[in-house]
């Protein structure tokens, strides 16, 4: 399965960048330096996750993934706005990120934050593509602002900053990470089903499962930040305890966080029992994702 | 018609404030620092004009105003985060806006990045509660999505950036205009439009008319910036001078560029003859436009 998985994200991500290729303007385009930025943060190395989600719980209740595609590559470029806006100077002010120097250390600041708005407003053009199905245009679209928005994606940075240097519960903790992880890999896999035509039984067990693997996911960035080094994370390690951020290890040790991680991905895979053997790639994405090291 | 106007435009930002404070989060929603903030910036004291030629659009091509509502209230999203970023330190560096300090000297630079981002997603969400018709909902938010990213909108304020201290032509500060804010004024007039359900000849003449009605209001913008005092624009005064911004007024000096935002405003009612008498009241707000004094 481990040989099949990498063989499946390589195949996936090869279409995602494609599809983000053919939709994105391309870098030569004017403004320059704005379209350069935007395809050098698209293309920097990311794993494509969330989009591979997209597409494969498409598949896992029974569509096929090219309806979704539009929503796998418009949830790829709100990731990418939201990593760009997070490693600012105002923000987290990182330097590094997937091995690379961050946007606004290359470009600055002012494009930097242009080239996040810039992906962010062209996230709902792409959404805007996909054709509507039995979850209409606008449900789909909608959802999508949502976890990007207020509610979940920035309340959930907001939250962040403000609970840096404070004691904060291990339930606030979560609170904090269902929004800003957890929201955008939950919607992920939704948009996915939604676009699958998923009966209601289905997208709730996408749902659920989206939940409990944004949680898993969270909990293991937080233990590869403290025990892996920069080179193999390709972003600065260490930075949380740095910056007193209230992390799973903080608050549980690094075996408490170790045994909660893998008791979110058994919830998670729990939650895939309702789609039958048409969950296996989706287990074997969460299996992946709690075996990581970077 | 001058009294009309007046009343007009006061009722119809009552509308508008109205519909935009049912839509968006309430201001003690948390994170609230977050949520503050926006509605700070949002409820600033706009003029509300894109919103407002939003539904005046839309009752010119003989639609009712309100299947545009969201529409208008997306748009006005979309205006106020543009100015919270433009604001920033990195950006304009601006300390004034609407005659109150500007978003990042009350809350911080974290927060205004993030509240104008939140305010980006909102757009799209409330612009999803319009219902559709014959120009469906992934027809108009695509357009608004398009209006508000790297081909409009952050390309117009990039190449704003880039011409500081530099000399251009009036055609390139054209080009710049029409992408910083005639695109998203033309975009408020034709979601407007084909949320009435504008014939294809109509959505062309409001088309063109918000084309020059754009141009005008930016040279009319330039030249308050020289004349008028902070007092009175509620923002800071004669910035452009001192950025070394290309103006109209330093491209084609006071009288030459009060001509033009004449000769812009006439090509505008011409436009408008297409419509016939449905026209006269997007006709008045472009004479109220030409005569502003803030």
């Amino acid at each position: 399965m481990n040989t099949d998985i990498h063989a499946y994200l390589a195949e996936r991500r090869r279409v995602i960048d494609e599809a983000l290729r053919s939709y994105l303007p391309p870098p030569t385009k004017k403004p320059r330096i704005l379209h350069e930025a935007m395809s050098h943060s698209l293309f920097a190395g990311g794993k494509r996750l969330r989009p591979t989600l997209c597409l494969a719980a498409c598949e896992a209740v029974g569509g096929d993934s090219a309806a979704a595609l539009p929503l796998a590559c418009a949830v790829e470029c709100v990731h990418t706005y939201s990593l760009i806006h997070d490693d600012l100077p105002a923000m987290d002010n990182d330097d590094w990120r997937r091995g690379k120097p961050t946007l606004h250390k290359i470009y600055g600041e002012a494009v930097a934050i242009l080239a996040g708005d810039a992906l962010l407003a062209e996230a709902f053009e792409i959404a805007c593509r996909y054709p509507g199905g039995s979850y209409g245009s606008a449900v789909v679209v909608g959802e999508l602002a949502r976890a990007s928005g207020s509610r979940a994606l920035v309340a959930g940075q907001v939250a962040d900053l403000e609970a840096e240097g404070k004691e904060i519960s291990v339930r606030e903790l979560r609170a904090i990470h269902l929004r800003k992880t957890g929201a955008l890999i939950t919607t992920s896999l939704r948009l996915g089903a939604m676009a699958g035509e998923a009966s209601r039984e289905s997208l709730r067990a996408i749902t659920e499962f989206g939940r409990f693997l944004g949680l898993a996911f969270q909990v293991i960035d937080d233990i590869l930040d403290l025990t892996q080094t920069r080179e193999t994370l390709g972003k600065s390690a260490g930075k949380d305890l740095a910056a007193e951020k209230a992390t799973y290890p903080r608050l549980l040790g690094l075996e408490g966080a170790q045994q909660a991680a893998q008791r979110y991905t058994a919830r998670a895979h729990e939650a895939l029992a309702a789609l039958g053997t048409r969950g296996a790639t989706l287990a074997a994405l969460a299996r992946h994702l709690l075996a990581r090291e970077s």
